[in-house]
């Protein structure tokens, strides 16, 4: 009785129950990174390295929807997926997400440049950032649409962050226009993402992948903070090679 | 003038010399974590996340010799290559490398069974060893092969450990068979594989090709400690999932 009971296919509530699960234990916005950033306890030279090293993160998400793309046989699937692509890399006249995460760096100090070029960043969030681009190439692609379930909660997040942001680091204003727009591009891609892994996740197997895989991807986004905060909150040290602050 | 300098062909005695440097700015002899190891100042539980978490690498290294393998079309290459997979996985009556250091996770008090599942296995330290595992399926052959220079530097680093851990936590010294091993086994690969790169970079660009592999080898080990500094040493913390030593 109760192995069939685990073998059990959920139904969609209580599979978006797990998922929601998952992100309350293991998304990022519990992160001593994050927590330090929104008590307003950073330096601006610790808001640099956060910049500089999540440009690399940011300039590989078209790459990975691009990945997902070719992955799909469906016109229509293809047609839904393919605004994020739009929407990080922006369209005629319209800057798009990486274009504005360069203007948040560059309001910490930096330069278009230095950041763009990603020569700095740390080894460790690089590798993390990779191994997202391997699951969605190496995984299913069930798994590799269910690891971009994580922007369930990104909309929380993004909107604690962005008023925090403007209390504690005022000089920071002109570089939010990146979060504001993911207020709503995130929530729509999220319900799009859940539906669709609802749908197709047929067997209890399944939707213990897509579980899965959105623990992977929290994961992923959980190291990229460590890696950051181990080199450029105290008593850490970056690496040789990576970014040094110039500035406290 | 100085630009042909600049791009003019190393002698083996210079490559040597840039690939020596290369080892002296960034081989994971100086990170912390290592410092701290021989000096005594690690807690048995401490030595048990380094056990678990290199476990991993150490398991993955016969897959990335097998990869190595897989891309040369040389025969003579793959009879010297081979010795590796033989040294990691054993031979009939003869320990390989990762039954030897499943002995030295089992000095520590950890279970095989708990060391080899990986479940535990701090996702930084993942993402690094498969980043590995990238190199080598996606560089040239001629670039998998460098990244394996790093046993250039690891004698003098594994002859300072063993008596450092002989001396420092005597408990351990039954698991130390994969370092005395090792004393001679990394040194006939290195010599090897520095003669077959030295040959093959026939170009400046080959051998500027050929440092960076290294350098970026060297990165891969660094991070792995980094992330087990981060969990372990304090005031770090594991992240969620991970590993959580029961002793000091």
């Amino acid at each position: 009785m109760r192995q069939s009971a685990e073998n059990a296919l959920l139904t969609p509530e209580q599979l978006k129950k797990r998922l929601l699960a998952v992100g309350e234990d293991r998304y990022h916005h519990k992160h001593p990174f994050h927590l330090l950033m929104h008590k307003g306890e950073l330096t601006r030279g610790q808001l640099q390295a956060w910049a500089l090293n999540r440009y690399y993160y940011q300039s590989r998400i078209p790459v990975k929807d691009s990945i997902i793309l070719s992955r799909s046989d469906d016109p229509a699937f293809r047609r839904a997926w393919r605004k994020r692509i739009l929407d990080h890399d922006g369209t005629d006249g319209e800057p798009g997400g990486i274009e504005k995460w360069i203007k948040l760096a560059e309001a910490t100090g930096l330069s278009a440049e230095r950041v763009s070029s990603a020569h700095e960043v740390l080894p460790g969030v690089r590798y993390a950032v990779d191994a997202y681009l391997n699951l969605v190439s190496q995984r299913s692609l069930l798994e590799a649409v269910a690891s971009s379930l994580t922007e369930l909660f990104s909309r929380n997040l993004i909107a604690l962050r962005i008023s925090a942001l403007r209390e504690h680091y005022p000089w920071l204003a002109p570089g939010l226009t990146y979060f504001t727009a993911r207020l709503t591009q995130a929530p729509d891609d999220a319900a799009f993402a859940l539906d669709w892994v609802t749908k197709r996740a047929k067997t209890r197997e399944q939707q213990e992948l897509v579980i899965n895989a959105l623990q992977a991807k929290c994961d992923m986004l959980w190291a990229q903070l460590d890696a950051i905060y181990f080199s450029y909150v105290e008593p850490g040290w970056p690496p040789p090679g990576a970014f040094q602050p110039d500035v406290q």
